[in-house]
């Protein structure tokens, strides 16, 4: 009688600590054996991957495949792989990415709401001029996005007292929140916000989202948070609304070419923050144990938690 | 028969919009009689005072004054006024400053943890180098103050899983803070603070208190946000600790002297965020019915709240 053989993990993750994950997976599924790419043996032993940055077909190779885990929040990666195997692709759900997002949100949120924008420009010229901005509760926020992350951010903005507003593709109430879905109310719901935040999925529909329309319906002197996806912003429309002051800052977190190239216009632009891609991280310390908890119900035949739908994209 | 004298209010502040608090003041006590300085009348009809900015010596030409409410949460400036009538002295409890200040220390406290000081020095050179902070859970901050501001401060900070430190002159209880109390505990409450938050009022006391020793104490490379008083920050112990590398970055809304002198060092330090003492303002719309609702309980004999100790100076 031999002993059942234990479910194989293979981590095959470009440009992240392995290490790390091996450690904390090792603590969060003693039972599991992981396998760290390019050392995974036989690809038919290979039952579920953790996936990063991985070239497209690469996971075709694996005949046993049940599913997918990704190592970050976004999925879009991923799924222009157009050989993924028919398994269920699990997004993460790490609490600690969704800390560290509602995190970056309320700070830039808060940022641009206190004008700090306009003192890193008044420093510069050493010039002291206080301004006294609008209270929060006077103050329109736009959220595109009400995900679970979305929908984090949102909340917290609103226990600021903002006037939130939320859209996304489909209908969501949050509590405390004016919610807005598809694409026929997005002028609506755009109309008059100060700060907007993008925390979209790329999806066909996203893809050039934020242009000079959807700025236009801004209110005046808007400022841009957007912490979606590179290819949801048109920039040559955000350097003009810059241009003409309708938008007045803009944090950017991703861009359509990352690492941003070195001549781009956005990184000495006054009035734009560029950060390289760090508003969230997956901790994996805490995203082991979900993960590992997502794994036993698939190894129990129960369905995983947080499977991305492939036609949504998202 | 002759109707009662109706009390009255002689708003006497410098550098503030005094039409907005005239307008805010008329509608939260209509029941008061309003004057605006110059034009105070016979200064013996004077029950109440509104102060700031007033020259030594201002208040003590009204012979019938009741009582004085400060503009502003800081009474350092009032009080340095040898000749002050005794009268309570009314420090500003706006809900809308306790919020903004709120606002700025959770922002301000954010940016240094999720390390955008660093992405700003990345920008200038067009270097992109994401850089993955530990956990808010996993960091501490200090926040020297406890009063209305420090406490509210305090407890939003916790609520993100800071380890949260408190210190204040005498003992103080917070749920979910770590408090400490008096002079000699500042040392044990400063070791190991990653993120130090200043919002001391100004004493004889607190002279002086953010100076090369108690950077020393903190965890190398930590952050300062110093928005309590400009006489508190030893600036050449600031610029020192800042070379050295012990303090990676400060926010300072407050400064000895203010403007801040053109050709100060501040200006131009890449780790310096100078904001133009602009971290919470006073809303007259929502203070005065709190400044109103005080008034009342004096004209009818009960003792004011928020009254200050001109003993401790605060």
């Amino acid at each position: 009688m031999t002993a059942p053989r234990r479910p194989v993990l293979l981590v095959a993750c470009e440009g992240v600590d392995t290490e790390a994950w091996l450690q904390a997976l090792r603590a969060a599924a003693p039972e599991v054996e992981l396998r760290l790419w390019p050392d995974g043996g036989d690809p038919a032993e290979i039952d579920f991957g953790l996936a990063w940055g991985n070239p497209p077909g690469f996971w075709r190779a694996f005949p046993s495949l049940r599913a997918i885990f990704s190592l970050g929040a976004g999925v879009d990666g991923l799924l222009a792989d157009a050989s993924l195997p028919d398994v269920p692709i699990v997004r993460m759900a790490d609490p600690s990415l969704t800390g560290a997002m509602v995190e970056f949100v309320v700070m830039r949120t808060l940022h641009h709401h206190r004008l700090i924008h306009l003192y890193e420009q008044q420093q510069a010229a050493a010039v002291w001029r206080p301004a006294r901005p609008p209270l929060a509760r006077d103050r329109r926020v736009g959220v595109m996005g009400l995900g679970a992350l979305g929908g984090a951010c949102a909340r917290s903005l609103a226990s600021f007292g903002f006037q939130v507003r939320g859209w996304s593709r489909g209908p969501r109430e949050i509590a405390g929140v004016e919610t807005f879905h598809g694409l026929a109310a997005l002028a609506d719901f755009a109309a008059g916000c100060e700060i907007l935040v993008c925390l979209l999925p790329l999806t066909a529909e996203t893809h050039d989202v934020l242009d000079a329309r959807l700025f236009a319906a801004l209110a005046p002197q808007a400022c841009l948070i957007q912490v979606g996806r590179g290819a949801q912003l048109v920039e040559a429309d955000l350097l003009a609304a810059l241009e003409s002051g309708q938008i007045a800052a803009a944090t950017l977190d991703v861009f359509r070419s990352e690492p941003l190239p070195g001549d781009h216009p956005f990184w000495a632009h006054p009035r734009v923050r560029v950060i390289p891609h760090a508003a969230a991280f997956t901790y994996p310390e805490t995203a082991a144990p979900v993960l590992a908890a997502n794994l036993r119900r698939l190894l129990t035949g129960a369905p995983a938690e947080d499977v991305v739908d492939p036609g949504a994209g998202y």
